[in-house]
């Protein structure tokens, strides 16, 4: 027997800079690079990136306790300066976690951007708790507030 | 300002055959047209279906008032008999409408197949009803229902 458990999240968080500038953060590689994915003890094993409605992007390594994680999306929607939304697919080891629906919007503010990410995902076989995705996704959205500000 | 609309509905149907003969109903391309999207005043202009995980599955065609609708999905999770996930998006007159992920769940029960639909969406700028889907949607199942039951 197996089971699918379906999980929507929604996270907002202010970045004090243009819509513009938030976007270059997705749509360039090397600048996602600053933010995406990078952590101690993970070692890329590879990644790409095709910025384009039907493109993939993928970033692929393994952690410090020899676990491997794949990355892979494929891009559904894009428009400059204001949104993009893209699926993607989580695989752990080999096993596929999940596929989720991701959408960001950008929003101009009075002190820069307001992004809201709204994940709408599909879990397998009980092999990730949504709540957990959610957590991380946050990590990272913090880690892009991080790479804006420092830059 | 462009905006963007995030839906869940979840619709089930109890057929009474087996998980097996409804998921060839999926995994067929000439069961599939049976029941999928086919209508009066509706005039195909093309359909492929590669029925693989990462493969592409399209069905475009005419209505009599002269409105063209691309539908386009690529399948993400396969088991036989059992699920299948796809993210699909919908295109009317060169306006795309949404981006949905969809999964179905076939369960066998004492009569035949308790069938599971989910579909997790992002509507466009306003150009489509979710409850419209949800009910189009209802109407494609139930066409499902009646090519299985005259087969």
């Amino acid at each position: 027997m197996t089971t699918l458990v379906h999980n929507t999240f929604q996270l907002e968080r202010d970045y004090p800079v243009p819509p513009a500038t938030v976007f270059r953060h997705f749509a360039d590689e090397t600048l996602k690079q600053k933010w995406f994915g990078t952590d101690e003890g993970w070692t890329s094993l590879g990644h790409g990136m095709d910025f384009r409605v039907g493109g993939v992007e993928y970033d692929e390594g393994r952690w410090a306790n020899g676990t491997t994680s794949r990355f892979e999306s494929r891009y559904l929607e894009i428009v400059d300066d204001l949104r993009l939304v893209y699926v993607y697919g989580m695989v752990v080891d080999d096993v596929r976690l999940s596929d989720s629906l991701a959408s960001i919007e950008l929003t101009p503010t009075d002190a820069g951007t307001r992004l809201t990410l709204t994940e709408q995902g599909v879990y397998y076989d009980g092999h990730e708790d949504p709540a957990l995705r959610e957590q991380g996704t946050g990590w990272i959205l913090d880690n892009l507030g991080r790479a804006l500000t420092t830059a």
